[in-house]
């Protein structure tokens, strides 16, 4: 497709898809609590590795979520690219509610707790490509300039804590879940650490 | 996240994926309701537990719907605290398809009715921060002020309400679902009988 | 709740949950039809009554989404009626997925077709008093006045179109479906010979 | 219907409720990738076939969502033909979760690769009139008229692509595949060959 940009207009559908796309996403892994046919607590009970799991999928959408939000609050133009780009983003991010069923599923093994965080790294990954396009065709003010910089910083500690997760998965599946859960405790902080430490 | 707000625009993206995440949340709840393989009216009569449990859901999402967009619009800016209250909430209110399908497939048991009762008040709790969220950031005007006196007042009501179903449960479960029931009962009227108490 | 409207904006919200629900119940339908396990075109031809009752709702809640659109673009503010009536609204055509898998699943017994005719009548008994509030409260110049006097006259023949089916249905579940397939067929046409009746 | 166009805010409605069909029907096709209940990658490894049947129909709605974002920019008013063959376009594209179930299910069989490439094509025709309507009542510059003649030949290359497929399917199920990938591929990259052949 070669058609050039439909101007700002444009940018609001591609939110409103997006919204849609991720407010499905993180919703329909709730279909996955599925309430038990046997009466009694003890049958509650043994839902909490799917119900752990849901708990950490929510957030981590609801990470993305709010990342694309201002990302895209400092798009210009949609392009070819960033249209595309942002299918891609979406497609990774669809396997999350996969991903959270198999670890609940399988009670948090090594295995599971592996594919969990690789469907964490693949957004991360389709982020950049992303990014990389609203910062060169977006806003050039400097409070954008600053807000890319830390989303590229926040991005990559992300991605460097989620790759640390996968060889400690192997000695054992809590610190590799600790890694998941560590990120999205990070980024609910209102002031981030992240951003303390580089800009001291 | 401490990147500031995005202004004004943003709350309407706020708006819209809330939206769509209650939208989801409301409709999915119908997927409990399946239908028998077996012909039959008595098959299909079989089905009220589950029919019942989701009406009552369906009013109480609605009503926190309706609440919702009424906050938001009162809200100046999008801050983080904003997004991220939000999102709890949002999570809160993705249990309420869980214990519905778990309140119909144990035929209102006390445990399933204590179950809901709880996933009632977990929504009314994370209202508490967001809405005082809005007072604080949000609008200041004297018709804002009234606005949020009310709905404290209303969210307190609805919470003791439901309190009120926990012991009640214990004596037999339909006084619980009495409490739910009322709630959305109070709601509902045009004239809420919880101002004409408080106002004279 | 009786904190009084929120002005034109609101409108904009209603309109945005209400397609949310109906995008979400237009769709979950197709969850129905499920992909056969075994290969073979005869296992694929199997499914054809789940498939015809596919279509019917499809083009059923397609036509509400339609008239829904015309019916708030006549709205002025959203008043407490409005919300509440809009939220019965959309949970009587929340029960047509419920209808039509029954439909498909018991290919169109006698029994599912009756059910499946109440439920395309719920929600034409659902649109009268929302139709009533935004008549009243909504836009008064003759235009508006024109589509109302259409509106009610359809909404009056599609009713009554339905309830004839249902004593067809005890002859013959077909006359029945063809009841809901007329309806359907008579909003598709570019000029409908029901206004055309009316107005010569 | 007859009741007259609404004027442009109309298509922002269409637009926002296509959106939120497009986006339900592309996210609910990752609920056929179904977690397995037994441990191991082998396991795992098992369902390549429904995830390369998920990828192929992701990039297919995603594709259809680009164009449909594209066509209805350029629209002016929201026409009884525009709703209802909008409403077409939607159905058709429904039916590809089923399709893609199939696929997956079957591992790629010819009948199922048939069916898939049906179901490719449907959309395809349900797109020509929405598109007319859209190029006879929309917006008459020149630049429509180049967007809209680009994507004629588009959509009849493309739908050329899947009639080779069908034939081919009879040989072996892996052609037809690469005929729904090859579309995909063609649409992705930034300057269509379909144009530099066609434009010299």
């Amino acid at each position: 497709m070669s058609d050039g940009d439909d101007g700002q207009p444009g940018i609001g559908r591609v939110e409103a898809f997006s919204d849609g796309v991720i407010a499905i996403i993180i919703t329909i892994m709730v279909l996955e609590l599925k309430a038990p046919d046997e009466p009694g607590l003890p049958q509650l009970w043994r839902l909490w590795p799917t119900f752990l799991a849901y708990v950490l999928s929510f957030a981590y959408v609801g990470i993305y979520w709010v990342n694309h939000h201002r990302l895209l609050s400092h798009a210009r133009r949609v392009t070819n690219g960033l249209v595309w780009f942002n299918l891609i983003l979406l497609f990774a991010l669809s396997l999350v509610p996969f991903s959270t069923a198999y670890l609940g599923g399988q009670h948090f093994s090594r295995d599971a707790t592996l594919v969990y965080l690789v469907s964490m790294l693949l957004p991360a990954l389709a982020y950049v490509p992303l990014q990389q396009i609203v910062r060169t065709s977006g806003t050039q003010s400097e409070a954008a300039g600053r807000y890319h910089r830390r989303a590229v910083r926040k991005g990559i500690v992300a991605s460097l804590i989620y790759l640390a997760g996968l060889p400690l998965t192997f000695v054992s599946p809590w610190p590799g879940i600790a890694c998941a859960a560590l990120v999205a405790f990070l980024w609910f902080l209102p002031k981030s650490p992240i951003d303390a430490w580089f800009e001291g």
